[in-house]
């Protein structure tokens, strides 16, 4: 099973992560909302390295996240290292699309999920969106390599 | 803001659930990864009402998450009861497609997310999907009220 | 077993809570963690009644936990609704004294788990304990029923 | 603030993990249900270096939390890595005395939270605990160093 749109070189962005015991379910793999919980951290340690959100909460502004679809390609085990590859794809007005590969060590980097996102930029006190600032924009092109639509 | 697709009246099979204090991030609304334990906890609901799947550990038959996709439409905060619809839209050979809608008592039960899964029947012990037997593709239709491709 | 201090008409506030399937981990019984975000819900519904705390982020003054001590008596397993039942046994100059006891329905109310927290009422401005303010510690007096030392 | 029984120093097994962005609730701090979540990773890892238990769902027999008390010293937030450091005090006939510590890298390695918890052998078949067998006795005491009442 190869993925060519889904390989580690495809991200400049790479994130690995222990799985813990406790992320697996009755069922004896991860449960599928632990996915969601590595992908934000994933999110968030991309938006940190553009310093784009303070992503605190006395902040008034932040990316709040409109669409996530996510699928699931492999079952994980504890004991593992995921490798999560974040890269954004699609600058639009007040929304960036953000893709995600999810590899699992264990089983040598075979892609285990993989999801794209909607984030809009948000003002949480006239709670509107915003628009993608330009200094932003030129952020995420320098660290992405490449001129954005 | 409606959405004529999403209304509490056009799902059988609604869940009420409230909203933990704890389920809040640093941002003041609910997490976006509650949400999916939400819709999960909705999804073994419908299939326990089906007696499809005893969904225990020592079960070798059980259903999988191939693919979810949601909508967050509106945010979430403590105290709220949320409500949510679940319902089986289409079976095929191994899979069968699941649509839910979230709904906010505490805003008018406006539409706070909508999702669609895909889940595969899989049998844990060969690793393999099996087919959707006959009896539960009954059963499901019954549940709906309706005839399912 | 029975356990004289524990029993639901020792406590004047009790909160129902229903178990979530995906609650329980690879054991079959639902994890120790989710005990916590229970317990924690229960305090928060306690301190609601109070008028205590707002409880939320923008808030500069809240409760704080210092410790936490839990005897787990049984195990539970989805489904099940567990009651918990919450009181306030001493107030100090800067701290309460929680205690918590938690029953599962599905087997006949036997005790499954009690827990004493000791929290602490403390201002985040200048990260410092307050002391208990004395219409508080009327409100809970009122709300217990007796004087509390 | 110095905790001689607390250091580093007096833990042979540490174990490294970082905070999740998510970890935070709306107080703008971890969680305090994280922290059991990362006692029990930290647990689990210690009895995986034994072989002491496959930990996985298919087995009848496995460590279970009977008690567990927990000192918050500080609060955490995120970016931070936690180290957990893991040791048995005491052996009995069914159950084991673990102690733990937690220091916050991001504050100079200070005492954010310690924890004593009570597990016993439980064999899940005829749901009775088991004997601390000679071997794990001795595995342990390899472990640590010293022989263990």
């Amino acid at each position: 099973m190869s993925h060519p749109k889904f390989t580690p070189d495809q991200f400049r962005v790479l994130f690995d992560w222990p799985v813990q015991w406790g992320d697996q379910d009755l069922f004896g793999h991860v449960n599928n909302t632990v996915y969601f919980r590595w992908f934000e951290s994933a999110r968030v340690d991309y938006l940190h390295r553009l310093g784009m959100a303070r992503l605190h909460g006395d902040e008034a502004l932040g990316p709040i996240l409109a669409h996530i679809g996510c699928n699931f390609r492999r079952q994980l085990q504890y004991p593992d290292t995921v490798r999560i590859g974040t890269h954004i794809t699609h600058i639009g007005r007040t929304s960036m699309t953000i893709e995600q590969a999810l590899w699992s060590t264990a089983q040598n980097l075979a892609l285990a999920a993989d999801v794209t996102s909607t984030i809009v930029l948000f003002d949480y006190n006239p709670q509107k969106p915003i628009h993608v600032p330009e200094n932003i924009r030129r952020q995420i092109e320098e660290l992405e390599g490449r001129k954005l639509a």
